[in-house]
């Protein structure tokens, strides 16, 4: 028996009903009276420079309202390409008109001249001096490039004595010609203990490059927003997305307009998963479209559109080394990754890192850079960087450990940190079910007597991630029949608004039917996180929490006074307040309560919460998965997957089995098909026809197991649950193929044609 | 200097634009997908018997997708006549179509069958044995009646002594056969001192009889209602109301709903003065129509509907009687008043005791009784039932003075109550500007130096008011630019969130202009007070300044934490935390300190407020009007129309000469022209072409005299402001077209009609 009610149930999401009757409001569903449909003009080239944009015949076409260009922008922020185009269906202006048809008509009358430009669309290709330059001719050095430019530095001190040794490294420093990299757009580096010694002490050492392809976050919702700008100049926006005061801000300040006149309403989204947070790629149009039109206006992406323009998850390339002794201490870690950040700065780069996972590993040195190429550029997707990051780490993990004839399980367990050890970021290591968590799939799996047949293999990988923390504040009120409303401003993703009700439920005791849970916008909400990064349970249950807490602290002051004793007396149980001292029983419901509060100086019973910062618990991921390869025609089918994950405390065991099969799914697919594939013209398969996305009949039956170690700043110990899932599916995946036909696959996805093509050349072929 | 910088300015409402661009946004905007339009069918005869209902052929018409009628309504309680109508308009069915045409169309297939009974319109006539009845045959007694029963109840304890009394008694008791009333629907007898004995003392005794009419609110927007009922059975409800959470309860109670599945929005209102608090006009059969029809409906009334079927103010007949001394002093008054109630129970009767004033009459006598009559029943109209028995008490005033030749100001001045006197109902008079306010509008209107040509004259009156008190709960957020948000509940009623907006930029010391207030529905906010009684001011003034001031609190904790410093050492003020004792100045920003707070803890910066109940004090409304008469024409033109107003503390002045203003000229309109006209049909003057309300043409300038006594409870010492201002009105234009003509006119309006009937019986007519 759990020790609470509410908390810790399977129970229907809150928005249950209105999104299976189709009552829920997206943003498609937004029809100010009078508003126009907004279309953006895109560039037909992944690169060229632009001669001229000549939108006057346009301009004649009736029904069009307005075209905007970057000229419209104010702050001079990029929200339109100027003199070139940097990808395929970057936008160059935008029209708002009285039909969506007339509006297709008039980007098609806008005359835009273009100067063809060669393109580049692999990081490996673009930090060559050949690449063509997005940006200008700027290089950055590689690791080898770095670290002798460091000793000449250290020894430039004392120029005389160490001339010889200075000329001799710059001579060195030419053979590493090829680490002059262009494209550049982001570097980070760290180290931890002595990378060379460490390797030097290792038995085995392993070395591979692994690829991974730049894949959609798909969320069924394309983009979309409607914006309104009234006659006082007061913007109000419509947006499907997971931060409606990150919108606020982004079009404040890429317009330049106070925050007082701006006000975000978050339309349910239909799916985020961390690429929804963007400001450019609707919002800023729909609002200068408005804003010139003087009418609402409405800019919707289409699939085709979000491929080309939507802000997906990076690929990359990462060459990883690892290096451990025969008796299977990992000793050493190298990572240099490239990844592919598009025509703008950025992407994930810092996650790189994760290659790291739970592991003790004493030396440890990794070189990250983001790299400009010719296509639209990149936004987070579910734990961004690290299942790619993840993938890379842990399928040489495996490398590893069949070289020293170590089960993979064992292997990771005897490496794995525990309470206690440093942890290399500082601090040390808390309380975290690493190994439960991988004994609990283990177990659950059945991986200590698994068998396989001719073309079978079982995989094992874990993935660690750490959830964030922002702020946010909740108000909760106690109504005449007992029942609660909830009121706060951050957009519900995938059942965390249900995880506030059951906690504030729980606290107050109420039936959970009869709490209500409603969204604010910007004008009425207080600050609110962005839902993102697995915090808003972290979040905005800890601030649910106090919230209920203050309410909790009215009521029984209120029942004290009606029932003329002492609060310490007092206990709110079952939807009321009793005298515990009472013989016999004496009690009042909270709906008496809240009636008669209306009546009292005090007023009605209102609560508030806010909170924004504590340290956040590792949660980890670990899953197994029995694979069979078909060596004809390369496809690979699970015959079981399995995934536990430590999740503090599960509040609704029901949603966290839903983000741990959500997880899997978009880590499978990713490992298995989905690829966002480009030539020298830009992306080739801009939708599902040829992005190939798992259906309900590619998908295997996912296990979940729930591990719950509680995380002490968490509310009831939880952790947030949506990110570690996709963590390392990517490499269980890969581990199983390997496994089952002996060929390590290390770049995604593992279509059939590459199983094939590998067993092939590794002479299984026919 | 005034000490405040925000209270206490004139500045401009926060729903100004909104107002005056149309932006606003009112219940016929709302417009959900797949609305339908609701139409009521209304009894054609004031008082007959329903002998059938036949909706078959209304059922067929393509397009109608609802017909209701009482056996829909759940709890029984009357929404439609079954067996008998008891008023011209009363609704016996609705119907939800897909246009309106085609309602329109189904209601006239809708087949009635009528028994015409006789109806009656008058009070006086109701109360008689010969008159139709509405509910039934009971009789309740007049004073007289009642009188003599209590002293025959008193000696029936000695029958065998007392049997010559008593038998006396009964026969002094069937004298008064008259005061058997029929059709009373509600009763009220209030008695202090001995008033027989009182008018014994006296040297003048006048009595007389007033009439005044029943008078429509003539809100601009007429009652309208969009409800819709989801497949989960929730219901949304967006309302033209001056209260959210009265139409919840009502529409829950009604239909026997649960408050959580309601949610009630209210729209903006197009002015409600009192008469927009009613759940059944159109928003339960607006509910009724969307539950039965599975879309939404929008309910609508026409202008002609408001008049048969809205809820008016009640007419009344009221007969009063007032004794003083010669030197001046009022020693007993006794009012016999009969409130035309129409078709329901209520009607304002209880304010019959405002015949007493603001005077020290030590003797009081009042019987009050609500009449029904074959009219729609009444509702509040700006201080329900003041104008009323202020208008008969004011008048009969001057006619005192006039006997014993006293200036009417010094008669009122010298029998004003002063504070400390003891009060009739108890305890004993605050501190309240009734000297001050009438003084003030004497000075004002130069009273004392006053001047009238033939026809001309000059009138004054007094009236008061004691706001009401309700429950509201007040969020407040500050956001990371030191704006500042405000949510509730509460109906804005022309300046109310204005007035709030101030209070909190006052303690948040912040620009008034980066204050944003939003209204939540019933889903989002806490409990607030319904907008009527002058409540809104007083209470949510109090609320907002305690979550204010909560913020404030916090905002003094985060500058501590984040200067440094104790924070007794800080001080907030022109939007900024100072430290005192820093020398150089030391100080941060609100906006900056709420950014910080994004990344504490204690996370934003967030306030709440929840107040119900505190003694309010009483206002008085002096007026004085200098009118000319054409004998001629009987026209009467105001030269001059001042009227101050103890309101306390003017937390916005202008906002506060607007309410004078608008109470003032709606005082003017029942005085000079409004009236609902009834003959045996029901009622006849259904629209504005009939019904004269005063247009621009007609108004006299306005000049407001603000006088503030605080009153210790309000924010600020305020007090409501909304209703005073209409309640001497009536009794001031009387007054002064006596002082022009010598004719007191105490059956209203005062149209020239009259006035030239009047002159001609006095001798003046031609």
């Amino acid at each position: 028996m759990s020790e609470y009610s509410v908390v810790g149930q399977k129970l229907p999401r809150v928005d249950a009903v209105e999104k299976v009757t189709g009552a829920a409001q997206y943003g498609a569903d937004v029809h100010p009276a009078g508003m126009l449909y907004g279309k953006i003009v895109r560039s037909k080239h992944p690169h060229a420079n632009i001669l001229s944009i000549d939108t006057s015949e346009a301009e004649k076409l009736p029904g069009v309202r307005a075209i905007i260009t970057q000229d419209d922008v104010p702050s001079g922020r990029r929200v339109f390409a100027t003199n070139k185009v940097l990808y395929l269906g970057e936008p160059l202006a935008a029209i708002a008109a009285t039909d969506p048809d007339i509006a297709e008509e008039a980007a098609e009358l806008i005359k835009i001249e273009y100067e063809i430009l060669p393109s580049v669309q692999d990081v490996t290709e673009s930090i060559k001096p050949s690449a063509p330059r997005l940006h200008g001719d700027e290089t950055k050095d590689g690791p080898n490039r770095r670290s002798i430019k460091a000793k000449i530095k250290e020894l430039s001190g004392d120029q005389e004595n160490n001339s010889a040794e200075i000329r001799k490294l710059e001579a060195e420093l030419e053979k590493y010609a090829d680490e002059i990299y262009y494209n550049i757009s982001a570097e980070t580096h760290t180290e931890a203990g002595d990378i060379e010694k460490g390797f030097e002490e290792c038995d085995v050492v392993v070395e591979d490059t692994y690829v991974i392809p730049r894949v959609h976050q798909t969320y069924m919702e394309p983009h979309v927003s409607v914006a309104s700008a009234d006659s006082s100049g007061k913007i109000t926006v419509w947006a499907s997305t997971q931060g409606p005061f990150a919108i606020r801000s982004g079009i404040a300040g890429t317009l330049g307009i106070p925050l007082t006149q701006i006000n975000v309403i978050g339309t349910t989204m239909g799916g985020g998963f961390g690429g929804r947070f963007g400001v450019i790629i609707t919002h800023v149009p729909a609002v200068l479209l408005s804003q010139k039109s003087g009418r609402p206006v409405r800019v919707q992406m289409t699939r085709e559109e979000e491929f080309l323009d939507g802000r997906p998850a990076p690929g990359c390339v990462i060459k990883l080394k690892t290096g451990a002794t025969k008796e299977g201490h990992i000793l050493a870690r190298q990572a240099l990754a490239f990844w592919d950040s598009g025509s703008v700065s950025g992407a994930s780069i810092g996650s790189t890192i994760r290659v790291r996972g739970v592991y003790k590993i004493p030396n440890i040195k990794v070189d990250a850079y983001g790299v400009h190429t010719n296509k639209s550029g990149t936004a987070a997707y579910r734990a961004p960087g690290a299942p790619q990051a993840i993938f890379a780490g842990e399928s040489q993990l495996d490398e590893i450990a069949e070289r020293i004839g170590m089960d993979p399980v064992k292997f990771r367990l005897m490496n794995m940190r525990e309470e206690g050890d440093s942890v290399p970021a500082g601090g040390t290591e808390p309380k975290v079910g690493y190994k439960e968590t991988l004994e609990a799939v283990a177990d659950a799996a059945g991986w200590w007597e698994r068998e396989a047949d001719e073309n079978q293999g079982w995989g094992v990988a874990v993935g660690d991630w750490t959830n964030g923390c922002g702020p946010g504040g909740v108000y909760v009120s106690v109504h005449e029949d007992g029942s609660v409303r909830i009121f706060h401003g951050s957009m519900d993703i995938t059942g965390t608004d249900t995880a506030i009700t059951q906690i504030i439920a729980e606290i107050l005791t109420v039936p959970y039917q009869n709490v209500t849970i409603r969204r604010g916008d910007t004008d009425s909400a207080p600050y609110s996180t962005g839902s993102g990064g697995s915090v808003v349970t972290f979040t905005m249950g800890n601030t649910a929490k106090l919230a209920a807490e203050d309410a909790h602290r009215r009521i029984l002051e209120l029942a004290a006074e009606r029932l003329n004793t002492d609060k310490d007396n007092l206990e709110l149980k079952d939807g009321g307040v009793h005298v515990v001292t009472a013989d016999p029983p004496k009690s009042i419901s909270l709906g008496e309560l809240a009636a008669y509060s209306l009546s009292t100086t005090g007023g009605p019973i209102v609560g508030k919460g806010s909170f924004a910062r504590q340290p956040s618990t590792p949660a980890l991921a670990a899953q197994i998965a029995k694979v069979e390869v078909d060596p004809d025609t390369g496809r690979t089918r699970v015959l079981k997957l399995v995934a536990s994950q430590d999740v503090g405390f599960a509040i609704n065991p029901m949603a966290v089995e839903g983000q741990i099969e959500g997880g899997v799914v978009q880590g499978y697919a990713w490992a298995m098909m989905e690829e966002m594939q480009y030539n020298e013209n830009g992306n080739v398969n801009p939708g599902f026809v040829d992005y190939r996305v798992p259906t309900s009949a590619d998908l295997p039956t996912v296990e979940s197991v729930i591990v719950e170690v509680p995380a002490p700043n968490g509310p009831y110990g939880a952790k947030g649950v949506g990110e570690p899932p996709i963590t390392p599916t990517l490499a269980t995946m890969a581990n199983a193929v390997k496994d089952a036909i002996g060929i390590r696959v290390s770049e995604l996805p593992i279509k059939p044609e590459k199983v094939v093509e590998a067993l092939k050349n590794n002479g299984h072929g026919a």
